[in-house]
């Protein structure tokens, strides 16, 4: 081992499907990873059974001991308080309410930890590793089967009260939309996320409307997600390209108030539904444009996120080293 | 003078009807006061001229040279460029439209001008000087003829790449809402300000319901305004009473909003609009944990601003300060 003794920082991305963990270096290399299937439905118990192996796991790959860990970085969907260190409730982990997350991790290991939401960790990762090097004041947006954020400024996550600042999802765009189950009413989230994408596709299949998209999901109403409206899309789909372009409408009115809220320099876009590219984005940013001032949307400027499967180890051990003051040298 | 030569700031509240000068201490202390009408209607090159000759009259008044001043601080209401210094354009402001007025007073007296938008400097003065003090994150929202707001992180002001950040009121609610000047639909200030609470009124009189709103305003509708409308409500008048529950809902969405993309500690209201108080206020606050994060919303605390009429030359002038470099001593 090249690095200093108490330099390293271990990272956790607890998902709903997969538990990893990785030792990261102080110029955020990844050292070593150990990558597990979570047990989702067993509830918490099980669940942290698994964080914890894994990260045992993590460090003997790297062959390093607890006393080269500076610092824990815990990367968890849902809804925290990172100050309490509490995971209150989480879409992705049924059953898994009020679980005292990060005192398990640090009581386990002895080590300062610190708790941040997946999507914050993913912002603070392209922060230091991605597509937000050398960008003061930015925003990161996930488009996925929900919308998440994260907040950039000065460099640094700015995580609000406790933790939960960046819910750009439940964003109210349409005070008499559809209800969410948040609690509030027309959220981004419910019009913009690949769920909604996907639901506006099965209700316009069960009303009648012939469409390429039944075809590649096989004839089964239910199994239409995002991904098949945009195969149906990319084959010239007239209601595939439709769906498209509404879905990119309210993605379009959300990002708008997000550059006359913020008035960032750049809001970097992730998450799986970003993978239909132009045909979805394109719409979006024009959308966007004519909804913001035309001077803070002249400004900003629009990226992709650049890191992949390893944004929320990255992400997480980034945050922690911030936290811990150990601030990484990229 | 006590005060160390060098130590003082030179603070301008420029308003559409009023332009107010201050010379202020670093204890933020307002040591002498200069206020003229603004010649609004007369275009940019006399109200410079007006703003000039009061800016002299504040220093004359407070027996101080241009030596003893280490910054000018210059809020302006409407869309500023403040890395520029220009104001692009106001509604406040008929006709001045892209004004290097920054560089036109730091000509005139040879010290760093900072420029910094109205509802920003009024966050600022709030944060230093009044109900934000001691707050590390939080939201000034101002519910005025519009809507403007300013954003307090970590103590400082959050102003984005130029200094647009914190245009609350062009968040978009309802996304196929009324058109906005701005540009935008739904914004929140169509469906939320004091004009939007007048409009309603106005509206059902004209459609011919009978209120005591048209007893308070002497039978005009066009003279229908927010205070009348409160006046009847107080009064117990029915249509009032409704108006301004429907704005009120509007305003929590809007809070709500916030809630969820902030985590504030701490959202101050300022802007005539809060004189209506409870009538209009407690129903927001309803509406507004009904649509936000259980946690997000019991973690934050709503206060009325605490600054007066001079809250414009006070936050102007904690903004220079604070981009001076000479931080305030209060």
């Amino acid at each position: 081992m090249t690095q200093p003794e108490g330099g390293l920082v271990l990272a956790v991305d607890l998902g709903g499907s997969k538990t990893l963990c990785a030792v990261v270096s102080r110029g955020g290399q990844i050292l070593a990873r150990d990558l597990r299937p979570t047990p989702a439905g067993e509830g918490p118990e099980a669940g942290v059974a698994t964080l914890l192996a894994s990260a045992h796991g993590a460090l003997q790959a790297a062959e390093v001991g607890l006393r080269d860990i500076a610092a824990i970085g815990l990367g968890v969907p849902g809804v925290l308080d990172t100050e309490a260190g509490m995971l209150r409730t989480s879409p992705n982990l049924p059953g898994w309410r009020e679980v005292p997350i990060r005192d398990l991790i640090q009581r386990e290991f002895g080590v300062p930890t610190y708790l941040v939401n997946d999507a914050s960790a993913a912002a603070i990762g392209e922060a230091h590793f991605g597509a937000g090097r050398g960008v003061r004041h930015f925003l990161y947006v996930t488009l996925s089967t929900g919308i998440g954020g994260g907040i950039v400024v000065d460099g640094k996550l700015y995580t609000g009260k406790f933790g939960a600042a960046g819910e750009f999802g439940h964003m109210t765009i349409q005070a008499d939309g559809p209800p969410c189950a948040c609690g509030g009413r027309g959220c981004w989230e419910t019009l913009a996320s690949g769920t909604a994408l996907a639901q506006r596709a099965r209700a316009k299949l069960r009303a009648g409307a012939a469409s390429l998209v039944l075809d590649y999901a096989q004839g089964d109403i239910d199994a239409v997600d995002a991904v098949v409206v945009h195969c149906a899309a990319v084959d010239g789909d007239a209601l595939a390209r439709e769906i498209i372009e509404l879905t990119a409408w309210y993605i379009g009115v959300g990002l708008a108030n997000l550059v006359n809220i913020f008035n960032p320099e750049l809001i970097v876009l992730g998450g799986g539904l970003t993978n239909i590219g132009d045909l979805l984005l394109a719409p979006a940013y024009r959308v966007a444009g004519e909804g913001a001032y035309e001077a803070a949307f002249k400004a900003v400027r629009f990226s992709l996120a650049e890191l992949g499967a390893d944004v929320g180890v990255q992400g997480a051990a980034a945050f922690a080293a911030e936290q811990a003051g150990i601030p990484f040298v990229v």
